[in-house]
């Protein structure tokens, strides 16, 4: 007997959201709790499962519900764990999500992945992927995510952690440091931060004059940079096409391995308009083997940003009644 | 009625080997035509059919065949046609390999892709890939070639041509020429030519002495640069050092993107033994992101040689039968 929702769930650094969502992508209603409260884990499923629970007997949903998908940094789909997690609160190396969420939950079936494995999902189920069997989501935000669709199926790869195209080296040689310890990734480049770092970088090797050498070099943000580039800042228009034409080269690596249909980009950075656009897709297509020319669309997301990262883990809760 | 015979069929440049293979990966019988005796399609089809219906008299075999696989430069799963053949002297632009070879044998259903798929099928059918469902196939010919397979299924991508590995930008500044029309493609470095061009740029740049320098510069091939280095050449064993540094490199960025368990090594430079594996792997263990560090198995091919081309082509067939 199938059953009308699912109960999407998205695990940030800050912020735990999550929302019972219909078949046609509707969030019926979510709510949040802080992901940093509890340092127990145990308590962290207690207070999650109370919340849910809360939603559920106000929408008449108890008996309704197929599946719970849960998108969190550094989880594992294969595994339904999450393996040290950079940054949350409780003890790892390694926390049996899947397992104690399901508990918790009298043994509905539940299914984890990465968050930007969860917005490819999302995209695919209710958002610009519909439809497309083969195709890239790329999540530039603090960092840059990917999640990687091929034959309309996820890529997990042998172990559950393939699609880290943030982690492709850009740079081989005196590339920037990288959170994962190597140097020279996408990610150093071109996430929120990397394009702060660009700004840094910029204002300490250049002499001209820039709306951003008013502001405390080590405070600018990507945001600043958007608002100088808006307001016309010369440096500040430079920065991004620095930032979009690396961006547009690492595309195109990207379409000679699967060539997909679309790269669908979501995230803060994703926002900027012609400002990133414009460079990047002059980048992709004076780089793209002749081969793909004109094939592959870069796109941007359709979900609402408030309601993607829900929107993506629920698509994952579909899924997990399958797998129950 | 499962039939247990497919026909294997592999366009070479030069020659065009075919041959009947059972379902454990024998090669019953096989022979071969000259790829460029006709420059009409029709009149090679012809002669292709006669050659398999010599060996299929020969073995009696003429009602047991599932179906009949072929691997061709440029070809395309999705639609039978090779497209823009580089090196093949029919008429173009597109060629309907497919569908003209099922008519020249009364309808038996026909699947062709390109020569790197096939081996990538073939492994996964006969050889180092049985059981694998996430690998990637590499073969270093004239060119880098590569077969990518993803929860069990080549990769295809939306148009048919994904799995361009051998494009992959490896130097995006001053990068050498390569034949797709681009620069600093892995295939310009990690090729038979690529090693024969470096080996050329490590005479003319560097001063030191070199049996090397006893050839003539412009004919120096691989298997020159091989000699000299099993030899004891100094310049000789820098050449495969950079070359195998530069491919470990590029397949730490392949592992990012769809975490296989195994990369297979097929084709002429594969076999160079420690002289490309040793520093390949060396580049590998240290370019690899942490996450993955350890898991991907770099592994030779183990078909053997002259019947690899067949085997791989051939085990297209057996899916050919379920495409009819």
């Amino acid at each position: 007997m199938n059953k009308p929702y699912v109960i999407g769930v998205d695990i940030g650094g800050t912020n735990t959201v999550f929302g019972i969502v219909d078949a046609r992508g509707q969030v019926i209603e979510s709510d949040s709790i802080k992901t940093r409260k509890h340092t127990n884990f145990d308590d962290f499923v207690s207070e999650l499962y109370e919340g849910v629970k809360r939603l559920l007997e106000k929408n008449e949903a108890e008996d309704k519900i197929q599946g719970i998908g849960i998108g969190a940094p550094n989880a594992n789909y294969y595994t339904g764990e999450i393996i040290n997690p950079p940054n949350l609160p409780w003890e790892g190396p390694v926390i049996p999500l899947a397992d104690k969420v399901s508990k918790a939950f009298g043994g509905i079936p539940v299914a984890v992945t990465n968050d930007a494995n969860a917005a490819a999902l999302g995209e695919m189920t209710y958002g610009a992927a519909r439809g497309m069997k083969d195709f890239i989501m790329i999540t530039l935000g603090t960092g840059v995510g990917s999640g990687i669709v091929v034959n309309g199926q996820l890529v997990y790869g042998h172990d559950g952690f393939a699609g880290e195209l943030g982690h492709l080296i850009v740079k081989r040689n005196n590339g920037r440091m990288c959170g994962c310890g190597r140097t020279g990734c996408l990610e150093a480049y071109c996430s929120a931060t990397g394009v702060a770092r660009t700004a840094r970088e910029f204002l300490e090797v250049r002499t001209e004059p820039s709306t951003l050498r008013d502001l405390q070099i080590e405070d600018i943000t990507s945001k600043d940079v958007y608002d100088a580039a808006v307001a016309g800042d010369k440096m500040a228009k430079d920065i991004f096409n620095y930032t979009g034409t690396i961006l547009g080269e690492a595309f195109a690596d990207m379409v000679s391995f699967t060539s997909p249909q679309a790269i669908i980009l979501f995230g803060g950075l994703a926002k900027s308009g012609d400002l990133l656009m414009k460079p990047l897709q002059e980048a992709f297509d004076k780089s793209v083997m002749p081969v793909f020319r004109g094939k592959t669309k870069i796109i941007l997301s359709e979900l609402k940003e408030s309601d993607a990262a829900v929107l993506g883990a629920s698509a994952l809760g579909w899924e997990a009644k399958n797998m129950a």
